[in-house]
């Protein structure tokens, strides 16, 4: 077998959080079992945040405790403070993720804090985790390009990162959040976090928006990485993220790992069911660049077979 | 400036060459002169082949002469025997390009030539060029995977490379005809003949049929290698390569490039046009896979605009 390599699913949460129609408890659920059934065992399951603000996630006090195979599957849920914590161990979390901008704007539009108050914040809600005996993962976003505030200096992608292992985390996870990066500025970045906190420590998240998502995730592997964010189908983006739409399909990026070697554990083949789940329950077609090449591929053998 | 990087459009010969309907002489003239005007230096004009096998080809002698810009512009011309070697001097070719593939099976179904047949005859037809005080660049089809015989040793790609370095070839392509390639393939064939040969000598040419066109691309460029073959809107694929639709898109090798700081002297702009007017003589929508942003960028400010 080759080398392990991590893919952490984001489509329950990050991928379907933008969906305007509320995707029943049991839909989200059917897919995660379908996912895992494919051979998932990391989630971003849900967060526990304003119902306001993200109906789509309100049921995560529900969710959280039906989701398939604990014992061997992790499941991190995603919030921002105080209240969000008490709701998350009470719906039996035991990963906790938080996510901080890595720009005032940034902040201020998507968890209206300055970075001063995230960074303080979310630090202390990854040191209470930390003390309460949890898993806690903390996301450096729009590291590689803001929205509002264009080129992020590195400098300050290490010290919002030695803010946050400081507080904690177990992972520091750099996210490019608008799919700003090129390959360039994706090797500068992921090599000056793998050289400060080491590769087991990074987890990266990109968008393919640009297309060069795949391409970003194969630098920062070549670099030592080996736990990457994706989002079945490619669902999802960042409501406040203008331009944020295209994470990076599971299916493309386990493809190309599994194809090179690597040992995803995950089976493709289940990723396609899970696909068409995720179609069904969000009504859109989904399905990242590789869909294309299946469909051609199934194409060919149901001609051949009905020559 | 950052390091130059040279774009090898292959639009107008291997991207057209399996568009059922013929694009008229005056279309293709249209075409290239876009690519020229956004700074395109270097191309695969043509081919000089038997109309019958390739119609779309079938103006090769006419049009050769009127390509704009030849005293800055590099034109090769595709030929495979020594009656379309007379064809392109006629023509005024001063660069040939001559193509076999790395298995048996596939240079019969593309050149219906034995491997030794191959070898000995484009072999021949790149020292008389030489010879002749021509260009000559020999491309080694398939190197990355074959339709017919599966994977190909990297030894067998070293040996054929080397008959046509020996036989004169200023450079070989290597050419993942099916785009069959994982990037750690690529790496490990890259980076053999770039060893063997030095970067300076060899070009690289991807499909982006499973969608790792880009990062198979990225993965030479780190092997050194400064030039590729690229394919405005992916226009292509290869008539007797079943599977091999998909081109790697010009615009988004580019856009990768130009992002990264490299300097291919091409204007995405200027690429945007060409993929209308290519998709205006094809009839067909087109566009690499950084199209939709540019869309969707285009759409963002169209609709501020109208607020």
């Amino acid at each position: 077998m080759g080398e392990k390599v991590i893919i952490n699913e984001v489509g329950l949460r990050d991928g379907l959080q933008i969906q305007p129609k509320f995707v029943p408890t049991e839909g989200k659920l059917e897919l995660c079992q379908a996912l895992v059934d494919a051979g998932v065992r990391s989630f971003e399951a849900t967060s526990f945040v304003s119902p306001k603000a993200i109906p789509q996630m309100a049921d995560s006090a529900e969710l959280y405790p039906q989701l398939p195979a604990k014992d061997k599957v992790y499941y991190s849920g995603l919030l921002f403070n105080e209240k969000g914590y008490e709701r998350a161990m009470a719906a039996g979390v035991k990963s906790v993720a938080v996510a901080l901008a890595s720009t005032e704007k940034m902040n201020m539009a998507n968890i209206r804090m300055t970075l001063d108050e995230a960074i303080t914040n979310l630090g202390a809600l990854i040191t209470r985790a930390k003390k309460d005996g949890h898993d806690a993962r903390a996301y450096v976003s729009t590291a590689l390009g803001c929205p509002y505030e264009g080129d992020v200096p590195v400098k300050v992608v290490l010290d919002l990162a030695a803010k946050l292992a400081e507080a904690g985390a177990d992972k520091i996870a750099i996210a490019d959040t608008i799919g700003s990066a090129h390959p360039k500025l994706t090797k500068e970045v992921v090599s000056a976090v793998v050289k400060e906190f080491g590769a087991d420590k990074i987890v990266v998240h990109f968008h393919d928006t640009r297309a060069m998502g795949l391409t970003n995730a194969w630098v920062a592997l070549e670099e030592g990485v080996r736990e990457f964010d994706t989002s079945i189908g490619g669902l999802g983006g960042c409501p406040f993220a203008p331009g944020a739409a295209g994470n990076l399909a599971t299916e493309d990026l386990v493809f190309m790992l599994n194809e090179s070697g690597y040992d995803t554990g995950i089976d493709v083949r289940g990723l396609r069911k899970a696909v068409a789940i995720a179609e069904r329950l969000t009504g859109q077609q989904l399905g990242g660049r590789i869909t294309q090449w299946w469909l051609s591929q199934e194409h060919k053998k149901a001609a051949e077979a009905a020559e």
